[in-house]
């Protein structure tokens, strides 16, 4: 449903402020309109934010606002003092969602309703002083600021700011950022530098505060809050939390090598880092956000865009320690990951960052939530065996409706809800399409605003049409598109043609439709910054952008057409978690295989026959629709395995032979990761052995 | 330094009750006089045990029980409230020693002396009721016996008994006997099934006060004991703590299909279990011991005998998830399973679980110490990589002078001090040779005393000397063998000889020696329970046991010859961690490579040619002596690793090529798994890929 023509720019998480220097800038108005995305969104908008408020009521959130301000009596009823944040980032989520509902709409009036009555307790319970935590106003802890470590007061004061930008952005209303304002202001009074005045010299063991304040200094101009986020960040890493790695205190992160301790704090905290990055133009800072991305995206990333190997600590492993089966991989953390990646997008213009946000969208963040919005995953494995046999709390690979720790289900619901802000961007000279969506997407060339409409079934098909719906006409503009890092083959096609009044879904014939014109083949490659008349096969710009400069009419036409064929994808040796296997991909899509769709057997015998082709099938009837990719299987010969599973090899001079090919054939179905654990809570894998 | 003669039988932690049904008896006044394990013995006597007093002194822990006692003022220090157990266990380790020294040798007195002044402060800490918990006493937690779950009240108080008992055992004196008693008798008083009476149907979180408790009634007869066990044991399971598998309370033992939840606790559980069945002869349990410790053997348990896969609750993983770099391998985890599988040993007379202890005692406990007695491992993983990246606390693959949690280094003396006592036993026709050392071991035939002496330098050398040194005349009896589960070539000499006056060093002559008599060769295979007179190649028998019976004459000798030759190990193909990978073993002993033999290049990228034969060096300079296996390794080239560390394959139609083999050759040098961490924190590795 549209927003009134009168509404202000829609602007979503990262709206940089008037001094910030980036290679892009991110794009208003941007609409998701249909295909894959846009039904998850709808999911998101229909099922996950409605059943906010009754979750928080459920664990005991809103009671316990109700509690600190005064609206009610009893016991405080929250297990951590954290658990404010859930309220905030519902509200950031519901605010995101307000700002693509009509105001009017009965869903529009529900939300806000329901939105209001939520600030109207957050701003009741805040104390006089600006101060705000339910925890520590009911007594519990040590006492304000007095545990730092574990607190979580600024953090909740980040996810607080958070949820108020996103309000101001999406209503324009002022109450909730009011309150944030006044917590930011009692901040401000309270912490800084030895000799700043400030009472306290200190830094929260959950980072978040930082990138909040730069938003905070984006929405509302004042400086003071930039500086602040400023302080935060370099304060961590110099032992005022003990000096641990989890917290982010082991070293300062201008220092930092690689990313360490736990994955959420790290990457929230990088989050803030390419943010001050961005408004400050520190190269420093610019160096260390570069610099820690490639350490994590090269050595502690998941194939899936998990991060967050170990369990102990929700951390980081060391450099290619990526077991698949104890993969943390938090929800969360796979958001975080997103935040940090897209403020480097902007900031450098690299279209890896985009690579990355991608691979982790459409696998290791959607495997976080069901299919039908209504229950989560917190980690996120890549392998589960036989029996399923995990067993713990929210740490267990089984969907849960909620956590007792439900940090991960009002996070993918605020991603949810500002998905499409992620998908494009503008440099100044036209458009760069991050992801790849059915919708439309603005941009601005040389301050004129060009306008795309994008169609496309991707991921399941790699045919992605870019109509131009509003271009200047007396310059030149380029419309870049992202070629994907995991794509070896693409085509693209130019039609400069009268606009369609019917035709194919996407607005683009076939190749003898008589409306196509123009059609000239192009040697150039890689396709550049020069105009390209078409019908290329060509590889990605060294920066991974395929650059189509040119005067563009209105109804010009692109066919962006990516290789679909599913792929067999190994490991870097060492990752030894995962020698001798491969997985299956096909497009953005990682694939697992599961217990499901392999009845009475298990998966802990099966070998991946890879003398057999792939073949693929779409199939609209499973999991909500989607392409499954069919290979062939062997199952290792059921062993007696004795007591002692490690038998010697000396009897064959060493060599180990599995005899995995003399198994037994069998057809093997693999569906996309993101779907698992959506029909039983089975068996699965995504690496599979070859031999 | 021998104790006086007149002294009474020395026994060790497990002396069977008289009603017990076993297979096999505990063997008093075992005496391990030389070689490997008599230098480990050395090293705990004049190092480990000795710095005790001081570090439970610097830790805090004596200064707790003097508060607890009336004689100190200040704050409470210890962080836990279980601290009290790491006096206990290293009273326990302290009465073993005092039981091998003369008590009036200087050693003696001192040690003596700590003793009873620790004993002093244990005994003057005790409430009037019985009741002795330092932290609750302190006014710390929620009080007495109101936190089963985390309080570790009956924990301690099972580390109470057993170092109570093994005073008793050892020095015959009744001061800390008394105390357990008192403390005994008040959980007697407090705990029961509902109908009995008693206040609190509960169970501790951390099992131990079971096996302890059936010990006291070993050692008091006092039946009111077992029956407490049996009552502990048996409410396991029930939710009584809520139900966690962590704190074994998920299923009850009798119905448990395999172990799982912490892994401490579900040995030490276990140890009491087999106790159970031991004294009471219950069947069901003693098939619930047997059912579990095969469950554990062939699908969660390290090539090092380690076990515990997840850091995340110090747990037990899913069958076959064994990683080798976050194995979690907790020192006491190895010790419980010992102490577990002896039980068992004792049980059932099957050799396969003194298998499991000689893999286990060589390599995931021996490793918990350092060379030099003065550091400790908590966690024992397979392996470490480059740049050693572990970070963290007691969990980091660090050696450490003390843990905050310091539950392991008192562990190890305690096993260590009485280690002999888990080498022989008797089953009344004879003697069992579990473990193979240089000492003196005595058994039992229909009355008669037995009493062989071991001379060997194994596991160094595969050569075992045993020599009758009394025996009955007018009948005969079985000396009994274990055969290693390693082992896949062996021979067995008997010499029926006078008793030497001079030659060799294991007093067996070469061959050729004029002393050797009745060499005769013997086809018998397996060699079982006829007498076999001898040069036989032979395999081992049905259930481990090379058994020679016959009738025997003082002097008499056996030479138990094992194959030495190093071999490669692989594993069951469930293992998904170390596929492709091979594991290097000789004897007992699992190798590892370490940085610290391959300066200036790093282990991540090695590869173990398995086309070139392994060659074997002793070396009596290194790490205190040590064989050292010699291969060949090939380093992968160093590859630029790229922005994304997972590669398509489909190139080569899903073939997965490391191309390992063009690596560039070197030598590769693999020292004991026990030895590593001694040089440097340096990278280290068990299982070596092999391409």
């Amino acid at each position: 449903m549209p927003r009134s023509s009168d509404s202000p720019p829609r602007t979503g998480p990262v709206r940089l402020g008037p001094t910030a220097r980036t290679a892009l800038r991110p794009t208003a108005d941007a609409v998701v309109a249909a295909g894959f995305w846009a039904a998850r969104q709808e999911v998101n908008a229909r099922v996950g934010i409605p059943q906010g408020p009754f979750l928080l009521e459920s664990a005991g959130n809103l009671h316990d606002l109700r509690l600190a301000a005064g609206e009610e009596r009893g016991e405080f009823r929250g297990d951590y003092p954290f658990m404010d944040s859930d309220v905030y980032k519902w509200l950031e989520a519901a605010s995101w969602q307000l700002g693509r509902l009509h105001p009017d709409s009965p869903e529009g009036r529900r939300l806000a309703d329901d939105v209001e009555r939520i600030i109207g307790l957050v701003a009741a319970a805040q104390q006089p002083d600006g101060y705000l935590n339910t925890w520590f106003q009911a007594g519990k802890g040590a006492g304000r600021y007095r545990d730092l470590r574990w607190g979580h007061e600024l953090y909740c004061a980040g996810h607080l700011i958070q949820a108020a930008v996103a309000h101001h952005r999406a209503t324009g209303r002022e109450r909730l950022l009011d309150v944030a304002r006044r917590f930011a202001d009692h901040l401000d009074a309270h912490f800084g530098a030895p000799g700043s005045g400030k009472p306290i010299d200190g830094i929260d063991g959950h980072p978040q505060i930082e990138t909040a304040l730069v938003e905070l200094y984006r929405e509302t101009g004042e400086r003071r809050y930039l500086e602040l986020a400023g302080y935060f960040v370099d304060r961590h890493g110099h032992g005022l939390l003990g000096g641990e790695a989890y917290c982010q205190d082991r070293v300062p992160v201008r220092e930092a090598r690689t990313v360490e301790g736990h994955a959420v704090r790290q990457l929230y905290l990088l989050a803030a880092v390419a943010d001050l990055a961005t408004e400050t133009g520190e190269a420093q800072l610019h160096a260390a956000g570069e610099r820690l991305w490639s350490a994590m995206t090269a050595t502690k990333t998941y194939l899936t865009g998990g991060v967050g190997a170990h369990h102990h600590g929700e951390e980081f492993g060391g450099p290619y320690e990526l077991p698949a089966e104890r993969a943390y991989c938090e929800t969360c953390a796979a958001i975080a990951s997103i935040q940090f990646s897209w403020r480097m997008a902007l900031l450098t213009g690299d279209a890896r960052y985009s690579d990355l946000i991608e691979r982790t969208l459409f696998n290791g963040f959607l495997a976080g939530v069901s299919l039908d919005g209504q229950s989560w995953l917190y980690v996120n494995p890549l392998q589960v065996r036989d029996g399923h046999t995990d067993i713990g709390g929210d740490q267990s690979a089984r969907r849960t409706r909620w956590f007792r720790c439900a940090c991960c289900p009002p996070n993918v619901m605020r991603l949810m809800a500002s998905l499409e802000h992620y998908f494009a961007s503008t440099d100044g000279r036209g458009i760069q399409l991050h992801q790849f969506a059915t919708g439309t997407f603005r941009g601005d060339a040389s301050g004129a605003p060009v306008v795309v409409s994008v169609s496309t079934d991707y991921p399941w098909d790699g045919r992605i049409a870019v109509t131009v719906e509003e271009t200047p006409t007396d310059r030149e503009w380029t419309l870049a598109l992202r070629v994907p890092q995991w794509c070896t083959s693409f085509s693209v096609q130019r039609r400069s043609t009268e606009r369609r009044t019917g035709g194919g879904p996407d607005g683009v014939g076939d190749p003898g439709d008589p409306e196509s014109r123009d059609v000239e083949p192009c040697d150039v490659e890689p396709c550049d910054v020069e105009p390209c008349d078409v019908d290329v096969e060509a590889t990605a710009d060294r920066d991974g952008w395929l650059r189509l400069a040119r005067s563009w009419k209105p109804g010009d036409r692109v066919v962006f057409e990516l290789d679909m064929e599913p792929r067999l994808t190994g490991a870097d040796p060492r990752v030894d978690a995962v020698r001798g296997c491969v997985a299956i991909e096909r497009g953005p899509l990682v694939y697992c295989v599961e217990g499901a769709d392999h009845p009475g057997s298990g998966l802990d015998d099966l070998v991946l026959d890879t003398t057999r082709p792939l073949a693929v099938k779409h199939r609209p009837d499973l999991l909500g629709g989607v392409t499954t990719v069919l290979g062939s299987g062997l199952r290792r010969p059921s062993t007696a395995a004795g007591w002692w599973p490690y038998p010697s090899r000396s009897g064959d001079g060493g060599r180990v032979t599995d005899g995995a090919t003399a198994g037994v054939p069998f057809d093997l179905v693999a569906v996309p990761y993101y779907a698992w654990a959506n029909r039983e809570d089975g068996a699965m894998r995504v690496w599979l052995p070859t031999s």
